[in-house]
């Protein structure tokens, strides 16, 4: 990317900057997750402004946390002792709060909605109402000379967070940020603005979304609140399966948002067979079979691809590799690989789970009873992936489990 | 905003340049319909390239659909026309849609991906795989000279579209468009797709929210189409009266989604009951009632708004204005508004669907009952809103009633 220097502009390094930063614009308006989109307005901007270090605040109601610093002078320092001593590198540390006051340089920016241009931050002239804080460099050895610092605010005027730049570099030493910078970082961290917060709204429906239907696939199986343990769990499983086998993020998704409606068309089942405490009667097993296909009813003919996919987990669930499930016999790969995900998290679950007529079992009994079931009951591909996300299964597990 | 001549680009000019393309790219990324979104690509970009025209093709499968035309020369004509003669303009004609191929010139370049700057739309050199219609502009008495068409093109290289510039203008007379636009446009255009891109996700991830919660509400009352049906028209009428109150977009969005669960609570009671063809005694009623308490208790304590508006409907949509509903006797704006709202929108509905207990009433027997009831069961102010509103009421009650 071109550098530019204030005294002579060429015309050249204009056009460029104007792909770049469109190209940057582009970049931050795609899909991301939020850590994603923070790391990448970060380096863009270091790399625009040729700083050596930054770090980005984000607002969060009265105060502004530290959410992510980079520092390529640091990094290296970090990585030579690695090789020289062999321990491993401590992370930068990051997560701290700031009010939202003018006491901090951040601070500043953050209510005033300023920019600062400060040629050196260790001689800040007097009577200004910020203030530079040298803890982090007395503790790290670091000299922090050239700031430049811009609020992130989007159109409204409304601040998301802080960009803090460091040390503009000019070869090897640090010189202040120059004027022609200030409008450009500006224009970065407006668009940074409303990118952060796209993708906190698109998060927030999701949330809202699947929060949706656990309650909803609660309600509608009319259960307790095992049941809502149960679901939740098993979204996971699922999702952790499906990342497992390499599915890609939206297959992910999908399935984490439709396994929790698999088992929907038990509501179309007589609670005197769903509760019955007794082994069911060869009839009564037949209808509870059917609760697969009530289930593929309720969801049919959607558009989406949530309720596609939930539809097609609803009805084939129940199916197992040998041939041997219900309600159509598929056996192998015509069972659809979502259906054969679910089969494993449900039955996982189901195992490790208190139920009023089994104890929870342990890790070793499921895992001998999973393992039993391999290429019978289950697709071996799928158990493949179930071993290898084994820490992220009992994270879930752990998590859940009370 | 500046206009550029290539022979001499001053530093100025270019500078200004960044800071608009910038802003337009803020512009870009916020949160927009899709229509509202077209129409913002399509005024800047012939703004910045100062063309009297343009139009916006989007990508649909394998076809363009011509989504938005803009033409300052015919629209001036159409409203001198209209002072004269006192007729109303005729809209542009948009919203046909042509094959995804390289016989027309906006087919081209969404086929190719390649940028095409035409001096003269009538001096085409021969030879060329695409060719330019004239029965436009010979409808229109107009003259399409020098064109410019631009594929939107996302970063992984998908076509969402095909932006067309016509008549670049210096003074009154058509001029080419400036090879230095061509990249400039090419930016724009970009960005404009990522932005089309992100506004149809967002649309899909909002039409699967709804439609997953009309299924699972519908099997969580365990109950036949018609209360599908009901369900969504609750939710339309409900919309449109937050709608004729004048609340902001993001409560008659929360109000659309969260009013289908507003009975969610009918599944904690017995079918004896809910179904009983006779009239229910003192302490069945109250059992009855109660479906507004467990609606509530299902959807408690959730972090999205969406769940919040729906307790709180599911809670207090049997309020009544005079303080004489349940399950709390509330009045006036004692009620929460949303219940107010939904009061009426589910009673309007029952009375004039069809039920298996009575005939679909008329709308003159409705509107009589509806009366009746104003300053009674119904906030007068939730009335007013449905008088005003009555024609998108109409609308939905025609559109699904069968």
């Amino acid at each position: 990317m071109a550098k530019l220097n204030t005294k002579s502009i060429s015309t050249k390094g204009l056009q460029e900057q104007i792909l770049s930063l469109n190209r940057i614009g582009i970049a931050l308006s795609e899909q991301h997750s939020l850590n994603e989109l923070l790391e990448l307005i970060l380096t863009e901007s270091r790399e625009f402004t040729n700083a050596e270090a930054g770090s980005l605040y984000v607002r969060e109601g009265n105060q502004l946390r530290f959410a992510l610093s980079q520092n390529v002078v640091l990094e290296k320092r970090a990585r030579d002792k690695e090789k020289r001593e062999g321990v491993t590198a401590t992370k930068s540390f990051t997560g701290f709060y700031l009010s939202l006051d003018k006491s901090s340089l951040a601070g500043y920016v953050g209510v005033t909605g300023k920019i600062l241009n400060i040629p050196d931050a260790y001689k800040i002239p007097k009577g200004r109402e910020y203030r530079f804080n040298r803890s982090f460099d007395e503790k790290n050895n670091y000299r922090t000379k050239s700031m430049l610092m811009v609020p992130l605010k989007d159109s409204s005027g409304n601040v998301a967070g802080v960009l803090q730049l460091i040390n503009a570099r000019k070869g090897k030493t640090a010189v202040p940020f120059s004027k022609h910078f200030e409008t450009l970082a500006l224009s970065l961290a407006s668009q940074a603005a409303v990118s952060i917060k796209n993708t906190l709204l698109a998060h927030e429906l999701k949330e809202a979304y699947l929060d949706t239907i656990f309650r909803l696939s609660v309600a509608a199986e009319y259960k307790d609140d095992d049941t809502a343990v149960h679901i939740q769990r098993m979204s996971q499983y699922s999702a952790i399966l499906a990342e497992g086998l390499g599915l890609s993020k939206t297959e992910v998704e999908n399935i984490r948002f439709a396994s929790p409606m698999h088992d929907i068309g038990k509501l179309g089942v007589p609670d005197s067979i769903l509760l019955k405490p007794a082994k069911l009667t060869a009839e009564e097993f037949k209808e509870m079979q059917n609760h697969t296909l009530i289930g593929g009813k309720i969801l049919e003919n959607a558009k989406a691809d949530i309720l596609k996919v939930s539809e097609q987990i609803a009805v084939t669930h129940h199916e197992k590799w040998d041939g041997s499930g219900y309600p159509h016999g598929l056996a192998g790969e015509n069972i659809p690989l979502y259906g054969r995900i679910v089969a494993l998290a449900d039955v996982f679950d189901a195992l490790t789970t208190k139920r009023c007529y089994k104890p929870a079992f342990s890790m070793d009994e499921t895992m001998h009873i999973i393992k039993e079931g391999t290429g019978r009951h289950f697709d071996p591909t799928v158990i493949a992936a179930f071993d290898r996300s084994m820490d992220a299964i009992m994270a879930v597990k752990n998590k859940f489990s009370n």
